[in-house]
């Protein structure tokens, strides 16, 4: 039996032994060659559309894709067969980092940090935003420090992002399709956003790319939001209607935005986002990072060997 | 007995009732009637010099001030009689908000904010930022996590601040006049700075602003450190030889800094941080919001009015 392992990131092959599986990398821009059309497992991460085409004719024992993507689209894509080819996300691999920057994204966002910049550009010392404050003023947003928290998507990623909140004295709060408790966060369905988006200071997006999730920040419940309220989005940039969120910014009915995801990346030229002060363009930077692949290859691999169910099934 | 509270700051005398001690707001910005003249205590935070001049001379019943400032070198330098006159500072009450501010500097060198803000203001998708990136590259400083954090001056606030850097993955390191163990963190004297600087990806100075502090931070210092690594300066300006640490910036010799604060501030027109990319300028926004100010004066005046000795005497 043979796995093809992709060369597009440092993964560590000795981590994958003891399976009695040929291990065999892969160069993930190239066509794979036809002396490794037998291969019955291909993990994949960063893989040209070319390629996967090409492997989703050519490798007619395929039995198990492991996509190293949190959301795999690509391989979706591709043509490979659904009745014969089980696919497996990257799920868990991108928790730390996507919801490391999500910090980043949230305390620029309290402290006001790309203000902060757009001054020193110009060589201007920004003194409203320094020396003696009010401390946590009523209807503002200076300060994760008592600050309502609402994490719209609440999986793995919301599951690592809140005790990191949670730490910095954040009240943090949960959405998702299902009403329920996760490791001590209440986590509400979204029947309950008319009541939350009113008293939120930052609310969270991390919702998976869908038809289900399309603009689901639109402009009715962009209403809802107090004025200092500022919108942070790791998720994926269709779940927010760009222009309605565009538009409650420039208006001051909402504080900002800050945005790792859009519906179009690149972000087009000439977009309303890029000159308005009080959105942030991060260039989809939260995750691109697996870590720990090894741990979640190998861990599916040993249920695939005994016929058990795999790990993140699409 | 008389305590004079400041009105430039909100605080709740309720919570300072119950000592029989009469409490009476004034205004710091004026000098204080005759009436008040009688005062024992005065809690003093953003005083005019001209208010705390006039108190040095008038309060003849003085005996003893607590400023609410880390660092109250406004009082100090008034003319109170040291003899007479006890002072205590607000040592603690700013502790969270320069931590959760140090958080937000490490997460914006990580992360990159600063470069990608000016990537926005010019149209730019920094693509270079975002997309797939290697994890965690040897000799790079892309995020907190393995990350290793030297922490220069191991007080109240590296105290506050050594948790959070952990929940994120960091292995954070003190440096301080001795060598100790601080909740568990690892403190080293001043002479372990050689062996530790070369392996540090983020110097994070908490220096009192002092004659023993002065340029702490130089030249022969700023050559240990590793080409990727970041400073950040949330102490007192005075620590840091600013023109060395804006040549290794500029040449490339360290990744970048930081700062906020500095050797004058504002920082003066023209002062070369303003155009250096990888240096950032925060306008000493890290503190200035003392949180719980009301529990330190109650607990003061209980001691006083006890006859014990009073916490955080300068």
């Amino acid at each position: 039996m043979k796995l093809l392992y992709p060369t597009s990131l440092v993964l560590d092959p000795k981590l994958l032994e003891g399976f009695s599986v040929d291990l065999v990398p892969y160069d993930v821009k190239k066509q794979i060659p036809d002396e490794h059309a037998d291969a019955e497992v291909l993990v994949t991460w960063t893989n040209s559309p070319d390629n996967l085409k090409h492997a989703a004719s050519n490798l007619k024992q395929l039995k198990w894709i492991q996509s190293l993507a949190a959301g795999p689209n690509d391989v979706l894509s591709a043509g490979f067969s659904p009745s014969t080819t089980t696919i497996t996300t990257g799920s868990g691999l991108h928790d730390h980092t996507v919801a490391e920057h999500t910090m980043a994204l949230l305390l620029l966002s309290a402290r006001k940090l790309h203000s902060m910049r757009d001054h020193q550009l110009k060589g201007k010392w920004p003194g409203h935003l320094g020396g003696p404050q009010p401390d946590r003023p009523k209807d503002s947003f200076t300060t994760l420090r008592d600050a309502n928290v609402v994490v719209w998507g609440f999986g793995n990623i919301a599951r690592t992002l809140a005790p990191l909140l949670t730490a910095l004295g954040a009240k943090v709060t949960g959405v998702a399709r299902s009403k329920r408790i996760v490791d001590g966060v209440e986590v509400y369905g979204e029947d309950a956003l008319k009541d939350l988006l009113p008293k939120t200071d930052a609310l969270v997006m991390i919702l998976p790319g869908s038809d289900a999730t399309k603009h689901a920040l639109n402009a009715e419940r962009l209403k809802l939001l107090p004025k200092h309220a500022w919108v942070v989005n790791v998720g994926r940039g269709t779940s927010i209607d760009e222009d309605a969120l565009a538009d409650a910014v420039e208006q001051g009915r909402i504080g900002g935005a800050a945005l790792d995801v859009f519906e179009k990346e690149p972000l087009p030229e000439g977009h309303r986002f890029w000159g308005i002060e009080n959105v942030v363009v991060s260039p989809h930077a939260a995750g691109g990072r697996p870590q720990g692949a090894e741990g979640l290859i190998a861990e599916n691999l040993r249920r695939f060997r005994a016929g058990q169910e795999l790990k993140n099934v699409i």
